[in-house]
């Protein structure tokens, strides 16, 4: 069982809880592998989707993990809401939550939104993102994945490439590998990769080519355009050439290395095509897991209750 | 049996109809405080939330109710919608009916929209908000929540304070308590209360501690700002300062009121903070018995059709 | 059983398939009439609702067929998507497809984009309408309609009247109409007409008087201002005049005629209001035809998977 009721970040998860999520949701993979992929586990239970942010497929990932364990959902996004007509975040919660809702999957701009609200409501919440903080789920889906082509990831070597100082992937990504006894080396720009971030226990590396070659596996992330509020250095162009990567130098490498990006791909500059699309690349993996450890999480919180 | 097959307003509800809803809502708010919340009462009903106008608690609490009767849902909302393009709202909703709906949870900006649907389509209609002009359901659930606390509310002194002039709440409301037997008395600056309006037989004060003093519970309106197309006179400070309410001043009074709010709530303007979470304040009971509310109104509109 | 796992337009669909929708649709409709109108066909079947443009009526007949089927859905739109982010529409497809999905409708602005897709994807497609290109379960709800009022179509004389231009409606119906035998007639002004239409075997006229004298139905079509990209000649009021149609009109032919529109009506523009609630138009019956044409078509998909 998990030792907290709700899931808001992989900082506060001890390692036992992360290994009992994957397990779960390997589990509920082969479920979503029959003929039948939907079980009554939380029938009777009520989930509310509470996106403040904008999102595409961590929604449609939790609604339909969501559907396939069979609860009832409702959804709400912050556009056409009483955020807008000055409501407090607490308050909008606490009115959801007397609707006799159980759950609480909320994504939220502002780093730290649903660790304040665990501290007043009593609903299990699963943070889906809190602006460049954490995002937990995608770290979980990310060790399932992990783990599914590597096995144990303690000793192995993980690269993280990108724009790590916008990432909450990132973050939680590093959060959950180092508690699994992995090695992680973040790759960027400079001016994409904050100071404080080494004290986690990370090396830092500016070239694209020797992280290669050194990592097991390479979680290539998604320059994000719309966080940007400084100018890049390099430009975008000068980023696909610095370090964009393309399959030509995964074929190249000693040996064959896993390939993973959060999406959605800017193709031609993180990833070239022919990277995306290669035998290395698990990405579409990443997705399909991503119901599963949904599911997961949604489960097993649900026995916190 | 409910008289009408529509609720349009409380205007033409009669008083025995109210307490059915009531009544009927009281059983709802049981089965939605046992573990399984469902009952099959609205299987093969089909249910259109149609909303020109943005909305969340309400349309949350409608589609909760409507999933907790097992009826079957769909959602319309303006935007993005032929309404655009230029279509009448006569054939837009023609056009919902024809797909065999049989119920229509509408709000719409034009006070009147309903009853004038009413008079050409078929399906059961509730009016979940016409305008400035009704909000039959928010007068239901406050009435229940009312008769929770303090049970018959003939002879009982009811205070609605705020921005009656912008608010359906208010009017609904006045409707629902002149039935009952009730007394109201309406507090706000004179800008905000519409001379007409004594006319329902309603008192009007606009001095907020003597009416807190003579009331038995007050129902606090939100003071709109999207609604407001003149300038306030006073300022929302000055409404803060001269309307505002504050647990200080609720544990002042002789004896215990009631304190509502339909909520979005402006904290420090119409409430204080530390009333609106006061022992006084039952404005989360009043949304949970909203859905118990919502439910009651569809079911007994069901057996209508 | 469907030739294709894909219903992408009706130029490619063969007539044996357009009579086994119609027949089916027809037992669909049976149930639909029914008070329980819920069939378990597509239990365990998941749908996806993928609009990159902006719908009301389609969508909701297609949501409304899947849950009528049983199916589990899942609604995305494009606004606040990834593809604002950049991601391409391959991307955002196998996403999608990769959380477990079986089937897709979708409405994409580029014509070609459903046609596309299924040569990368193995989920079934319903082209929902792709642009000003195809719209095919509009032409086999129009197809199913017409057969009701006037039987086996060969030989009868159908009229599209209006802005053909612009019209995937238009295209897709004389693609149906034409491979079931009738003889199509194109009525409008001759910017609205495209020049290289008349090699699909259809006549052009300009005159709408002698149109309707000639045809068994009449299926009149939308002005779609928004599509419009030029100013039109003439200007609405002109094309009013010339172009639309009264009840006087249709009462005074010779013989009774049906009147079909696709929806939604401007009315006084393209039809009189007293022409679309004439006994004459069957246009509501094309609305409840929609849903039962749909399930119809995601039924005989689903059994090409």
């Amino acid at each position: 069982m998990l030792k907290s009721p709700h899931l808001l970040g992989i900082k506060d998860l001890d390692e036992e809880s992360i290994q009992l999520i994957v397990k779960t949701a390997k589990e509920f993979k082969e479920v979503l592998n029959r003929p039948i992929k939907k079980v009554p586990s939380l029938r009777d239970v009520t989930i509310a989707n509470v996106f403040f942010e904008n999102s595409t497929r961590t929604r449609l990932s939790f609604e339909l993990a969501e559907k396939r364990l069979s609860a009832d959902t409702i959804n709400f996004s912050a556009s056409g809401s009483s955020v807008k007509k000055g409501e407090t975040l607490l308050d909008t919660v606490n009115n959801i939550l007397a609707m006799k809702v159980d759950m609480l999957v909320m994504r939220h701009a502002s780093p730290g939104a649903p660790h304040y609200l665990s501290k007043h409501i009593k609903a299990n919440i699963v943070n889906a993102g809190d602006g460049t903080h954490e995002h937990p789920t995608q770290a979980l889906l990310d060790t399932f994945s992990l783990q599914e082509k590597l096995g144990d990831l303690a000793g192995k070597n993980i690269a993280i490439i990108g724009d790590i100082l916008h990432s909450r992937v990132a973050l939680s990504n590093i959060y959950a590998l180092k508690k699994q006894g992995a090695n992680v080396r973040l790759c960027g720009p400079s001016t994409l990769i904050p100071k404080h971030i080494q004290s986690l226990g990370v090396e830092v590396s500016h070239d694209v080519q020797s992280t290669l070659q050194w990592c097991d596996a390479a979680n290539v992330l998604r320059i994000q355009l719309e966080r940007q509020q400084i100018k890049y250095f390099p430009s975008l162009r000068e980023y696909a050439l610095t370090f964009g990567i393309n399959r030509k130098m995964l074929e190249e490498l000693p040996k064959e290395i896993v390939l993973m990006h959060p999406g959605p791909i800017n193709r031609g500059v993180e990833l070239s095509s022919d990277a995306a699309d290669s035998p290395h690349s698990i990405i579409l993996d990443q997705v399909e897991n991503g119901v599963a450890v949904r599911m997961a999480v949604l489960y097993l919180l649900a026995q916190r209750q």
